[in-house]
């Protein structure tokens, strides 16, 4: 008889019944060889006294083991394991069977921002200056509660558990098409509007749409690092247009266009990620008119339209695009909650339908509960106060900002003061490591990235976005200490 | 001077302020082409009584063109639409430049419980027989909300709005390593596990990390519509293997192996899509020995292991695959609400880790909130009462159906009374049209599939499933009255 005190391990602490667990442990002795087809199992009693454990839950595991295939009862002999059973081979971790090796080129990255681990990030107890992210704290989490508490006590709230529809909830597409004609001249109805999360999401549909591998997408010299992965994932090539302090320079665009045909163009006209400048009127008619002459796909990333603070903001390229070349993407994420992942796409209704279609192939659908939620907010003001008190404390912080990187780093940063957005694009003086400043300031409890992140292959500044939103009055001037000091 | 009176529609009801409607109301007509660049623009006082507006809200509506770049205020001149506009044409709705012409080849399909509308879902007053659909009046929605105030009150609460992981909630991943292990004797750690939304981003995430254009997998003869979608996606060819009674033949799947190389097999060996069945453990041998040989992976999908009535169930082809060939899939919301998409894939970690690489590139990372709600449900043990109380429920609507199906349709409609899950494959006769029975039943009240979702191009039963969970015992009665009558 095998040595089965040994072999079988049982843990009378677990909450898993002890018969499963020895039965379990039966499965494994056979499917790693130890126990061959039509082997004798020992019996009852003789595995009772072994065990310690009573004859009935024995006889409990073995019908387990005979109900689900894996042993036969035979009259007046006792228990095998199924004598029919295929023979397995001994191999308890042979890893050199692996076939889950990749195919597609790995494409890992890191956003220095979020951390493998959580206790990196959720138990922070040091100071980060990130690259612009909202401060969540601000984040009107009573009211989205409410609105929950309100959706689910109503007789008909528990609709909103089941599947719903992969083009997101008509009700937050309604509300959002009020609020885009409000807010920025765009005119659509909910046939042109897909609920997506975040923004990313919009550009990852909208890419594998419209790109295969043999086609061209432009984008800048700099970008946004996540979208040129999403275009490389589909196998296109990324053709680099050089961005200025006016946007993509569209006259370098227009003589790449007489070589080479082109997709679409991917542009962050509002504030351009990572430099934040924002795209000239001139430059933006030019690009409409390019697109229709050209027939390329626009796709407006315009993750950041809720930031601006100066003069009301450029109305999207999507208003005034009258060709439908543009395809349009939004974020609530950004504004409301980066965890509570909801963005929009706009496009043409049957470019919307073949995106939601898509959609429905990766994760079906939204979250419909909190899609009718954010409806509410929508209906009643709340999401637009929120926008607006928001906007107010991050010009504050803005401008606090960057009265202190001027009045103090003016000979190690050069900036400019953002007229919009979370971030401060901000250029090292070269004698600055920014690999060596990131090290040193988190051994001083302040977290900030070394910049590789905006890098790509042919943009290397030595700068990088400093993010001054989520950081309240004192955290900056703490922070910005501290920096000076490292530097 | 233009029409202005006519051309100029503004909505005094419209919370968007009166100065902005101004300003982009002629923004439409430069953009159409009405006004051209260098053409003079009335004069605040002529606008004003052309328009009844305010002369102030005339002049803040040109600052506002001037500072976005449309118009030019020339000194003792006026205001001019910039002279350096590039020309632009009129032809306002032109769709013949459209571009987003798709170029994937289309692939919409229409799941006949999802609605195009949602007043067909939401509001509904008809009975519905759904083809396995969870019943959302179960979901603990007080539990949940319970969980977010909880989380909300806190004072680290507010993290979990921020930025998160792709790979899902360390809390989350911890608790279901635990519950995996309880529940089905899988032994994973959390780096084994990655969070999805729900079953079908897993497939997918497999799908494109495994198969490329030139790829073959095998499916079965009758599948999942939705897994096959997905693989096709990937350019791969599928190749269909038997499905009978002991779940896909293996034998068969030995032979095509033979003959041709695959990359990977999908199965749902708990409870096959549609028909129900379970594989055998001796073809889970089998199979698992030919993935070793063979070297393929296996895509299990065991969306439905929640859901199982009689005998403890098989423990997945994960928990004994000790070549680690296996992709594991599973669901929380199909035994949660389907609308709160949240699953899991458990593989190698390098693979997980790729991965969730694409998972960040899709949409970044799944709801914070949301998991970390989820991850105490488990640690308190809500979770599993939730899903004790909801097996016996639908354990009592299975036998309930299946005996009304056995006593009054026992000479139209062939079926086995399900081991598992949430619907009653059945065969319906064949004098009856599926597709006139559908339409019959929707005129008297009755929402039933025409079964097309269940074919493809060589598997055209005329079945259905019908589902039995979504329906109390008082509706099962109802629904399945007025299909006699039908009939």
């Amino acid at each position: 008889m095998l040595p089965y005190k040994t072999l079988i391990q049982l843990n009378r602490a677990s909450n898993i019944s002890l018969y499963i667990q020895l039965c379990n442990s039966f499965i494994s002795l056979i499917t790693d060889g130890t126990l061959q087809a039509g082997d004798a199992l020992p019996s009852t009693r003789a595995l009772s006294e072994l065990t310690g454990l009573n004859r009935n839950t024995v006889k409990l595991a073995y019908e387990e083991l005979v109900s689900q295939g894996w042993a036969e009862s035979i009259e007046r002999k006792g228990i095998f394991v199924l004598s029919k059973l295929p023979a397995l081979s001994k191999n308890k971790k042979n890893v050199s069977n692996r076939v889950l090796d990749l195919q597609k080129e790995s494409f890992i990255w890191d956003n220095p921002f979020i951390g493998k681990k959580e206790t990196e990030n959720f138990q922070q107890s040091v100071l980060t200056i990130d690259d612009g992210f909202p401060d969540v704290r601000l984040t009107p989490i009573d009211l989205l509660m409410r609105e929950y508490r309100s959706i689910s006590k109503k007789f008909y709230g528990k609709n909103f558990l089941k599947y719903g529809y992969p083009q997101g909830s008509e009700h937050l597409r309604n509300a959002l098409c009020r609020y885009l004609a409000d807010t920025r001249g765009l005119v659509v109805t909910p046939e042109n509007l897909l609920i997506t999360k975040g923004s990313q999401m919009g550009i990852y549909l909208a890419a594998q749409l419209l790109l295969k591998a043999s086609d061209h997408i432009a984008v800048g010299v700099s970008n946004y690092r996540s979208a040129d992965e999403i275009f490389r994932y589909t196998g296109a090539s990324l053709l680099r247009i050089p961005v200025d302090d006016y946007g993509m320079d569209i006259d370098v665009l227009e003589e790449v266009l007489q070589q080479q045909t082109i997709k679409a163009v991917y542009i962050i006209p509002r504030h351009h990620f990572p430099t934040t400048v924002t795209m000239s009127m001139e430059r933006r008619l030019k690009l409409l008119k390019l697109a229709k002459e050209y027939r390329f796909a626009i796709i407006e990333d315009d993750y950041d339209f809720n930031f601006h603070y100066d003069n009301k903001p450029y109305i999207p390229l999507a208003s005034i695009d009258h060709n439908r070349n543009v395809i349009y993407i939004g974020s609530i994420t950004k504004t409301f909650a980066p965890a509570l992942r909801t963005g929009f796409m706009i496009a043409e209704p049957g470019f919307v339908e073949a995106s939601s279609s898509l959609r429905q192939l990766i994760d079906k659908q939204g979250d419909s509960l909190l899609e009718e939620a954010f409806s509410s907010l929508f209906d009643n003001g709340e999401m637009e106060r929120h926008f607006r008190k928001s906007l107010k404390i991050y010009r504050q912080r803005r401008d606090l900002f960057c009265e202190i990187l001027h009045s103090r780093f003016s000979n190690v940063i050069d900036f400019k003061i953002p007229e919009g957005g979370l971030a401060v694009w901000s250029v090292f003086d070269t004698s600055i490591s920014l690999s060596d400043l990131s090290q040193s300031a988190a051994k001083k409890g302040l977290k900030i990235a070394d910049g590789s992140f905006y890098n790509n292959e042919i943009f290397i500044p030595n700068g990088l976005r400093l993010g001054f939103a989520s950081l309240n009055e004192q955290e900056i001037e703490q922070s910005l200490e501290l920096l000076r000091k490292i530097i």
